[in-house]
């Protein structure tokens, strides 16, 4: 049965053929430049995908949270990085987690890695997050006090390895100049690099952000490259010059309820909590929740007329549509929606339905 | 073990007493006016809570959704009511849906109705649903040929059973004046029941927003009344003059993971994966993705200090805190988020914590 016949319900439909492309071009970019690829995982969250991803040479990936390292864990990558600043209350579950899996965690402060050195009892990585200017998160670059008081404290548990600096300009999102970042994010790894390689022969530096990634071709010494919204690419990442539409591999499929000729709107059955609520800009000043895609049994083709979900609310989405696609529509029709930002979507969605018919996992609908 | 001890991750808590007094408020509104309350169980979205609901006399709910409506059926609820418009790609989960179950469904055009006509084979209810301004979905108030031609076809199916009119004025979420909006909206439905009244004597109204139903005081000839949000409420709900913060039921225990004393910031462990991403904006122009409480063993008290989450990314939030709450937090403490929007919150999150350490249940959390 082809896939749209399965589809009754909103469904998160993935073309694979554009996923392992989007893969294999970031990898081969590694490789070219003699950096490591390990993908942040945040956005496919898929053991399957991940099966997918090893097939280009991936080895190891990140998670954003303990949860997704508990589910990714036992499936064969090598090491797992939890890349957000850790959480104390989680140390039993990071034991648990680290008896049997190669795992790093992310720290920014002392009182975090002093708890650690207290409580592990197995032997788990970590890396020093660095904030160069995002401002999100990190230890500023120049704060080597405390970057120093961190590794002190690490040697007094044999449990702790340092294995490096890992920064993410999550600045480059924001439409500043991403050159301008990209060259800081850079310098500001070397700077600490050449500082304290004598101390650690071994550390790496790992870069981690798509916009930078994506169209960047200068990476310095960093020895590492940790995108992640790269498999799948959205249309934020278009906006941003990272990638073309054409190399967005998922897209939201949702049933057409009703038709207002008049306002030349379509009511579909997708909302917040399908595709999240991440929002772009139009020329003209409206919203853009996500564009209208043309599905077929191929997968899906980008109209060379515009529409666009101009408004969302929790189960319903109104599309602002094209006249070509006013004219061509009728209510029981499937529409596809190129998502804003598909690391939101696809942790909404929790599966994915592939262009040949499979269900493809994801972290969030396993409970 | 208080529970506040068992909280080591980003949980949802919920407040009982508080839930309980919001839903017995309402009830005992609808009473005082002659009304039936028939709440709106998107925001919800659980077993236990419905229980909880049955107390104080409600006897039906509304589902957002079928795959909604197929978790709540099978738990004594006399009918189940899909408040969206109705998908003809479900049918045939509908068809199973009502062998045991009563269930209604929402109708805004003919060919939908054609379909159900055409296709059902259980007995199901349906409400035409009037769109008086709103502009989202349903039929004009005054479009009575759009309305005939639905019920005309509708005769032709012994499965099809009209119920009456639905009327959802989401716009009372815009800031308006609520109480024109309101009275617009009673007026249409009392225009509608006159005019349908002797073909179908039985025929009843609904009416179901929040802020209408929690701040107006006349309903004129209105049947039921279908607010949702009423049983938790949050911060948006509190903006429109709906409740008071005190009112608000459930709140995101986060844990925070960093401190900028300079910034004045705090990192929590607490994204758009948890509260979802709609947002206020505060007198000062800034965003507002919630707003913290403190937590204590009996549930959380709120701060004469302000202190809010001023941005929010997949996993991360940064709390923008007040001197007093910079002097008394440290990693590792736990911080309560109160949501901007709790139906996506809890949507979000798919479990709930009670302040007595039970899990409840919720739609989302049990795939």
């Amino acid at each position: 049965m082809p896939y749209l016949d399965l589809i009754a319900s909103p469904t998160l439909v993935i073309n694979e053929t554009i996923t392992r492309a989007n893969i294999q071009r970031m990898a081969e970019k590694a490789n070219r430049h003699g950096k490591k690829l390990i993908p942040h995982w945040k956005t496919a969250q898929s053991h399957e995908i991940g099966n997918w991803a090893k097939e280009y040479g991936i080895t190891e990936v990140t998670a954003s949270s303990i949860k997704l390292a508990e589910y990714l864990c036992g499936q064969g990558w090598e090491n797992i990085h939890i890349a957000f600043p850790f959480n104390v209350r989680e140390i039993s579950r990071l034991n648990r987690l680290a008896e049997n899996q190669g795992i790093s965690v992310q720290i920014v402060n002392t009182s975090t890695i002093q708890a650690l050195a207290d409580q592990l009892t197995q032997t788990v990585g970590f890396f020093i997050e660095i904030d160069a200017g995002y401002g999100r998160t990190g230890v500023a670059t120049s704060d080597f006090q405390t970057i120093d008081a961190i590794l002190s404290i690490s040697k007094t548990s044999s449990a702790l390895q340092f294995k490096g600096f890992y920064l993410h300009p999550g600045h480059t999102y924001y439409g500043v100049d991403k050159q301008k970042i990209h060259e800081e994010s850079r310098e500001a790894l070397h700077i600490l690099k050449t500082t304290y390689q004598s101390s650690y022969p071994n550390l790496v530096t790992r870069l981690g952000d798509t916009p930078g990634c994506a169209v960047m071709e200068e990476f310095g010494d960093v020895d590492e490259l940790g995108p992640g919204n790269f498999v799948f690419f959205d249309l934020m990442q278009v906006q941003l010059g990272s990638c073309r539409k054409e190399d967005i591999a998922v897209c939201l499929a949702v049933p057409v309820v009703d038709i207002n000729l008049e306002r030349k709107e379509i009511l579909v059955h997708g909302g917040g909590v399908h595709l999240a609520k991440d929002v772009l800009v139009n020329a003209d000043g409206s919203k853009n929740f996500g564009e209208v895609v043309l599905l077929d049994e191929k997968g899906w083709s980008i109209p060379s007329h515009y529409s666009y979900m101009k408004s969302i609310s929790q189960e319903h989405g109104i599309v602002k549509a094209s006249d070509e696609l006013l004219a061509a529509v009728k209510v029981g029709d499937l529409l596809g929606i190129l998502p804003v930002h598909s690391c939101m979507t696809a942790d909404c969605m929790g599966e994915y339905l592939s262009l040949d018919e499979k269900k493809i996992d994801h972290a969030e609908g396993c409970h």
